[in-house]
């Protein structure tokens, strides 16, 4: 498998701080694989949230690609970094880092494509254009 | 992001089935893109509690590429076909792929890199013999 | 607190058979108590999905009283009695009792009122008459 | 059921502010009845994270009495109070209310037994006391 595709620390501009919890630890004591695929979404849930008012997300995850680095803890604060890395027609590619937030420990790294559907008959349809907007405007960091 | 590399299911030899529950859909209901990490998860602990009868993975989750084919439904049977299809001197591959059980509508594809660990230090160790003979033996279908 | 009232085995009707997971143990090596909750819900879903082919429940949970009587295990099959011991106007009453199906072991026992309601306005609403029917045919066993 | 025995919130000395994940809503649009489990599970390991610097718990819950009082919603930081009501030689009792950060509407409040036990043997041990006290300094507000 090749690596996901994540862009430097530095040139990411939005980052999620969230709590993981005592019980994201399975019984091998450290935070649960499925745990990181909920921390992508609930990153990308506030990245759209501050500029949509929604509490849906017009899209569906198509493709993950998740390298884990390191074993993450329950009961610790952590930093989601997310980015748009492309921005096409019907789907968008999102970049996403964790950071045991106390050490700076790199725990996880992940690439994501979704696809935005019609809830009704799920075909794929165009980037709602409030949504583009809204990706465009958390790029430049606006 | 490539396509994760599935055998065909003519070739895989393990098979798991799974009920997925009423609580594994969404707030868009559909079943969460998390519960598919749990349902590879389950499968890879059912191919290995068949002929090791351990409750503990002496490997973790070190990469996994996923491809969300249909979006699922919670309270359905699947069927999650599990194959190991790269066996290294530290590490292993398995390949991953959720049916509808009702309808053989495959749901997801996955592959992904698991390492074996000395829980106490963290660092990687070789495949424990009895690990390597009992995916022998599922792969040889025995 | 009292214990919560549940009748004996022999005078319940209803049983879903549900596997655990085995990421339904936590770090302490036992079935989350959360997960009880899942196990609870996921049994109300089986004995009304019987009867009507409903995805949503027409009702929340209002209150629940549940003892744990023995630490449960992951990656096992547990058996969930379910019961409708009081039918009110707008809200009834259900018991619960979560049995290792290996062993017999009886791990939790638990009662629930619920309630109907409008999902638009949150206030009660009387049973709907399809909803009775369908638990009055299960308490019959029927 | 009788209700759950929870003080005034102006007789409960700690508190932990948490944030809801959007994943916590289930299909029904609410947080998911099992989450709120969750949310005592999280505010009792910060009170005794804060004295205790353990990463398990050496109790179990043995029982507990949930009242759902308003529909909660994901991705909303709530404030789960925790109070030790009742310490006895091998048990004692929590009570919890959760409320809505923003609005201060009460969504859950419950009450519950823990007790503690010998890993090893599953049998009931008196509360250690260095446990004993840390709910004592708690209770103290100190």
């Amino acid at each position: 498998m090749e690596n996901p595709n994540v862009p430097e620390s530095s040139r990411i501009r939005f980052r999620a701080r969230i709590a993981t919890r005592w019980s994201d630890e399975d019984n091998q004591g450290v935070v649960n694989n499925a745990v990181y695929m909920t921390l992508f979404e609930e990153a990308r849930y506030r990245y759209f949230h501050a500029r949509l008012d929604a509490n849906h997300f017009p899209f569906l995850l198509a493709q993950t690609n998740v390298r884990f680095v390191s074993p993450g803890r329950g009961g610790e604060d952590v930093e989601v970094e997310c980015a748009t890395t492309e921005l096409g027609t019907t789907s968008f590619t999102q970049a996403y880092r964790v950071l045991e937030a106390s050490t700076r420990r790199v725990l996880c790294e992940a690439e994501a494509r979704l696809v935005c559907y019609d809830p009704k008959t799920n075909a794929k349809r165009p980037i709602p254009p409030e949504l583009r907007a809204a990706i465009e405007a958390c790029e430049r960091g606006g």
